[in-house]
């Protein structure tokens, strides 16, 4: 068994770096405080005795040795970035949680046959640069390298140039290291463990996403001397598609999800009706053909709003995933844990976007999910109890530990 | 006759500081560039030998001396400060046609009885520092000067630090000017003048504006985890208060219109539900209580959509003015300059606010409108013809000289 007072001790020492204003975590990917905090897991890693590898998307690998130098390693980690007002575990359990196992298999004077390596994946929330979990898409060949460093933040400055201001651009090569398995344990981030009583989510799935950033242009105008039938505003269009896209979520529930989280009008002067209108619609569900139907439907009726209005509109799809099927024999390996340690749990879908999403198209991978306090995350507030992260750490490290043997 | 290439001379000349990004300008209220406007009205007023007064709100007034020592003087002027995407008129042509009137003046060496003034208000848009005509309100004694000095921008600069900043803070008290008349021609920024084919609008009303900032609280939470159900969607609140404020201005048509410029959600990142909207209002009419039952029937009904959504509102008054009467004796004034220059003209009511609005509590005021181009203003692409301010620019003078006695 893990130490969960260890693992706590090192959640809450992470939390210092990068504070939030009401008790959580801005540290986005790529700023100086995300650098500080990849400097003390990278501190933490060696002082474990673990060798750090670091490839040209900034993705860390702090590896323990197996005793076969033939078996590939078994990987464990999520993420240490954070929303601008995100919680102090959401991506950070799964990394300390990875540390943790590491920790207590010195303390226990285990080897195992395969190496075990902690990852610490990149930009993973695709806040500061879209799309999410951007640097295991790379990793996983999803994505081009070079498209990844011309991803621009709000103020123009790009992936590629950040991370080389931070320091921490490797020399590896990315994607070329080959896995026995990927495991991630996360927080549910959503109600339903919590509400069923459950300790342990088995992720079986995960859901799909599709980000659209719409574009409505307009006509600037003055908004005292305008008549109301000459106004092209682009700020009413927006507020009219926002709420079909509220209507299109419901219209396919249960399976299904949308909202605007990124919302930009211009000018933005108190006395200009908007000219444009710049925001990102997000559809998530398990159905790949009933998230593909969401985006179709929200398009057509932006266009007709639009056409209506006499405004035009464009589209640019800003990320995306499809919904995943996680491999038998790990989720497998997840379930028997929790069974062994008499843990609570159920299968469950994952609700949001994991780097092991991505990195399942390498290798067998799965994910362990423990419940957060009334479903909250990307809020300052998100909470566990130190009871939850002990058992998601342990569970993984039964499966890691079983899957890497001994 | 003023001289009209030697005004749209000036008026490039102007518009080449704080160029725009399509061919207009952004010279917001005490930034840099609005120094250097200032500073080059100033050059122009000392080489048409006038006297620069500087009060406590950066407020300019350049005056020309009158015959007689016991006479109050006559100001004319407006405002050089613009929108963020702004055009090269609004305001300018007021405080530029002021210059050209003592141009001419002094060309055709004529002394009149009562001195004239031409003035630059401070802040007039109130984009950067709300409410708008913030420095002809404290002149007027409407707003106190501590107040207005606490006015804060977006990026929590206050209007007193940056007026030190800048170097345009005087020492004279605010209104503290006795004033014979105020006159000020602007644009009209509005398409009725060119619709009607006049060239000059007789200003004899201004309508009435009320700014109510509006906070929706909800609850920041995952896009991708948080069940349609569990969501506090501030952003979906406010699209819901937008589309009744629309409702609310056409129900009251022809004469309300309402909208919302201002627009902010938080955190603003693509995967987070906004926990907090903030957008201003922006109501007007030229009927005190269509302007007063539109403000409540929104806070009504934002506050009947926010309990509907289990979210919470509250409501900031950040800007208003009721409807002005213009003086009748300027007014007619006006109208017979342009009656005896052989100019189309017909009463019109001013759709913005203006520093006139607040001046006429103050001393007798009246205004000159000119048509511009669309009725487009508030956009870079704000445009007017030459003979148009030379029209306009005419029926000042004519109106100025009269009433400052030759
Ligand atoms: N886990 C997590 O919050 N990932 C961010 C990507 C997403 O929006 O699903
Ligand atoms: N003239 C003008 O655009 N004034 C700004 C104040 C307003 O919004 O009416």
């Amino acid at each position: 068994k893990i130490d969960g007072d260890r693992l706590w001790d090192s959640l809450m020492e992470m939390a210092k770096i990068g504070p939030g204003v009401t008790g959580g975590n801005n540290r986005q990917a790529l700023t100086d405080e995300d650098a500080e905090g990849r400097a003390l897991f990278q501190r933490w890693c060696e002082e474990a005795g673990l060798i750090m590898g670091l490839d040209q998307m900034g993705n860390m690998f702090a590896r323990r040795e197996g005793t076969d130098p033939e078996a590939l390693p078994v990987y464990v980690g999520s993420h240490l970035d954070t929303q601008p007002t995100g919680g102090k575990y959401d991506g950070v359990l799964g990394v300390l949680g990875g540390l943790e196992i590491i920790r207590t298999l010195n303390d226990l004077n285990i080897q195992t046959k395969h190496p075990i390596v902690v990852s610490n994946w990149t930009n993973e929330e695709g806040t500061r640069f879209a799309p999410p979990m951007l640097a295991s898409g790379v990793f996983a060949g999803v994505h081009t390298q070079d498209w990844a460093y011309a991803r621009q933040d709000a103020a123009g400055k790009t992936f590629g140039a950040e991370l080389e201001r931070v320091g921490w651009k490797g020399d590896e090569e990315v994607g070329a290291r080959k896995m026995h398995a990927f495991f991630e344990l996360h927080i549910e981030q959503g109600p339903i463990l919590e509400a069923e009583g459950k300790e342990i989510g088995v992720v079986t799935h995960g859901q799909g996403l599709s980000w659209t950033q719409v574009t409505v242009t307009g006509k600037d105008a003055h908004t005292g001397s305008t008549p109301m039938h000459m106004r092209r505003n682009a700020g009413l269009a927006m507020a009219r598609i926002l709420e079909a896209v509220d209507a299109i979520a419901l219209d396919n529930a249960p399976h299904a999800l949308g909202a605007a989280g990124h919302i930009d009008v211009y000018p933005n002067s108190r006395n200009v009706i908007p000219g444009k209108a710049v925001f990102t619609v997000d559809f998530r569900s398990p159905d790949l053909s009933v998230l593909e139907a969401m985006e179709a439907r929200m398009k057509t009726e932006a266009q007709a709003i639009c056409d209506r209005m006499e405004l035009s509109v464009e589209f640019e799809k800003v990320g995306g995933f499809d919904p995943v099927t996680f491999d038998e024999g790990c989720v497998t390996a997840v379930r028997s844990a929790a069974e062994r340690l008499g843990l609570s749990h159920m299968n469950i879908i994952a609700g949001a976007g994991h780097d092991a999403c991505w990195i399942n198209q390498k290798t067998p991978t799965a994910m362990v999910m423990c419940p957060c306090v009334d479903g909250l995350s990307h809020n300052e507030a998100e909470e566990i109890s130190i009871d939850w992260a002990r058992a998601g750490a342990d569970v993984l490290f039964h499966a890691v530990v079983e899957t890497a043997e001994i």
